[in-house]
């Protein structure tokens, strides 16, 4: 039975980034690490210390160490790299973090990168339990805003937001597009910060009624397709024509030598 | 004709936890007479009597016991599983209920109880009525939610929702995620209250927005269905095919007597 | 061929509530052009008068015999119905108009009143076209919603609502729920104009999305029926089948004479 | 094997708008290109300069200039039409701007015109790619929002805006629908500004959460394809049947000579 095939890609495409492929499988594990490290780093920085101490000093060392890391990665991927035009266009975000000190947002900058390999693996490790793998992301970006805006906000003249419990129910109040107002950010950074997290909100939003329609609609169609003729009863006429077709191949079979002189 | 058969769970698996169905479906109406009650005397307490006056306390005292047998109930049910590991990590809620007294925002636990055994029969009862059960819910989770923020928030210095209606009126502006800001909860145990309502506003807002996709799809479906071969075209198909092999095999069982030497 | 028959109601059933239907075909037009008359002469005397004026007295008496008109309708409306509860319990916004004067909140219920009977009218008038009826219903809800709040604001102390403008601005920023929160009611009865506002703000963010979601599927499910067996196909299948059993009665209906020896 | 074949429209309908397609082809670039030009002068005046510098003057003059070819245009479209009063009645924001100086808020209607232009061009370049067309149309519409009200609320008293910065701010938390109301605007003009944004915003949200859905749906809907009989299953099917007519046909073409006398 002639089944449709998908066409499989030219092997010649599919050998095309084996280098940058090799790369990044082996990158993989010590790059997720690396940014879970990060964010903890980075949250014992904001959360216990101060800048001007040298507690705080010493972990800055160490997440401007992570982030050479990052650079090294990039880099390496940029070598392995057929198509290296391509590869830059391709991940815009790795680029911004790379050039992260040569802008002045750097921090939430270097925020982004490990909130974004964080969620890729996550998104394998979750694939296809979208209601568990929405809590689990909102849960990570959340914790990390409330980070970001809080270390932007807590010294800002006339800012509103300078306890981690502030930042915190500030993040709830726009993450579920609220916005009571009476907590909200002051300054460019906290503002950079918002804005992931508005659009965080709007992705969080769609997607929990996106879920639900899915879940109504596949009732639906659930009672549809009892209606419907199923796989079963296809294979049922198909088998009937088969037999039919047998038993007048047989009736053939048996009448030449009688009638081919009728011929 | 070979119908699809979902193949049903081993025996073994179905007996498995015929103790802890057993159980539970006793414990079904008890417990929701209990929840019922339970919200009723919170809302007497909160909204008639004010901590020190000897009715609080007695309604206080009421309240402790109903807790008690969400407890016994809690006990009974890890007896009767036989995977307890599994039982209780399936039952987070029942688990935070009975931790409650360990934690310090124990009333809210107690709410969040009642609430959920509240609406696990109404999503019983409205099977299939999305809009009833979707209003009932509402209203119930709204009022709960303008209770408890009203206990938290009225004696806090700051406050802006300092009566029932204030209260009310937040909980309006929150679920619709409004939220203009001339009210909002300022203490802890009310910023909880109000994370569980804005969680509650987003999913509202889905199940609507599905509620209305679900029913325009439906509507473009039928006018699809009306132009596709429908389940009686079906069986005209599969009666003629039979008709016709019989026919076949009339003919075959006549001519055998004739056509046996030609074979 | 059987072709699925959806069964008629009961003729019964259907000549039961015949006085019913006879009763609101013809009040249908009447009643629309006094809902509309009632919103002009709401708007002007919540526009141009001031309560105690002569011109608002004059007004106020025209508003009250409308009330009157609809009263004598939901009389005549369960004079005429035979299932006289069914009725009462099928339309609580109607009985909630007739029993107006006997709540605090008047001058709303009549609103609800109006505004129910223009957009079913609507509904009716733009059957299909979701946007033509979302823009004129949205329109017209946002106007009545406007002079409400207007008129329940407009002297309440501390009230942030003191012109029409500000009243429209208002209204603009509940129903899309952004809620800045620089205006907002103060009184129960533009803080029930809110609540109205709030869920016909989710009603509208619910359409929207689902006629854009509806409008994606659809070309998806165009392309997919491309790829499907189409009602020719299902026909060509049956036509070919019923060929081949006449052939088959034919070659039957030339053997018998032939053949009934052998039997 | 007989299609269905869709009725193309009568030739004559076809030719009817010949010369108003010829028109709008002819111009479609150049106006692009002079809405880009427009916003751009615009965004120059609002940020660079101010009413009554000699340089606004040259800058509003160049702008009016624009505003004559999109009068020349519309006129020219007029006079091509057949149907006048149906085009009139089809392009009422191109009717808008042509009577903008007969209205008080010209300079926002102009606007309105250049994004209307440009987002028409989008939506050809980005055809079928949801997520390229929302990214750029969003950026547009919410720079050149952020330049209208910039420019009605920057010299307003008791204004919120007054940098270009909170401009951005505010569109932001505006067109996501969060509204903190730590910046809102005071003027008409503004206010308008916020109106469109705040549609613009129910739109974003509305596509995303669609978008998000239909891929929800299409990932449901293979797996339920990969059950269902392909359009190969239906070729074998007519390919048994056609078999099996053509054997039955072949038999009775053997049979007449002997049978013919039993007839």
């Amino acid at each position: 039975m002639d089944q449709p095939v998908t066409a499989p890609a030219a092997p010649a495409d599919l050998d095309d980034e084996a280098r940058l492929e090799a790369w990044e499988r082996r990158s993989d594990i010590p790059l997720t690490v690396l940014s879970a490290a990060f964010l903890v780093v980075y949250a014992v920085q904001v959360l216990a210390t101060r800048p001007g101490q040298p507690a705080w000093t010493a972990l800055e060392a160490v997440l401007w160490l992570t982030w050479a890391v990052f650079v090294v990665d990039y880099v390496g991927r940029l070598v392995c790299a057929r198509h290296r035009q391509r590869f830059v266009l391709a991940n815009p975000v790795d680029l911004l973090i790379v050039l992260a000190p040569f802008f002045r947002f750097l921090r939430l900058l270097r925020l982004i990168a490990a909130v974004s390999v964080l969620t890729r693996v996550l998104r394998d490790d979750f694939r296809g339990r979208v209601g568990g793998y929405l809590i689990v992301t909102v849960s990570l970006v959340s914790f990390v805003a409330a980070l970001g805006v809080f270390e932007a906000e807590r010294d800002a003249p006339e800012s509103s937001i300078t306890t981690f419990g502030d930042a915190l129910w500030w993040v709830l109040t726009t993450i579920t597009t609220v916005g009571y107002g009476d907590r909200y950010p002051v300054t460019t950074e906290g503002r950079l910060v918002a804005a992931a997290l508005m659009l965080a909100g709007i992705a969080v939003l769609g997607t929990v009624t996106a879920a639900i329609a899915t879940w109504f609609l596949e009732r639906v169609g659930d009672e549809q397709r009892a209606a419907q003729p199923t796989p079963a009863d296809w294979t049922a006429v198909l088998t009937e024509l088969r037999t039919l077709r047998n038993r007048v191949e047989e009736l053939e079979a048996t009448t030449p030598s009688e009638r081919s002189p009728g011929r």
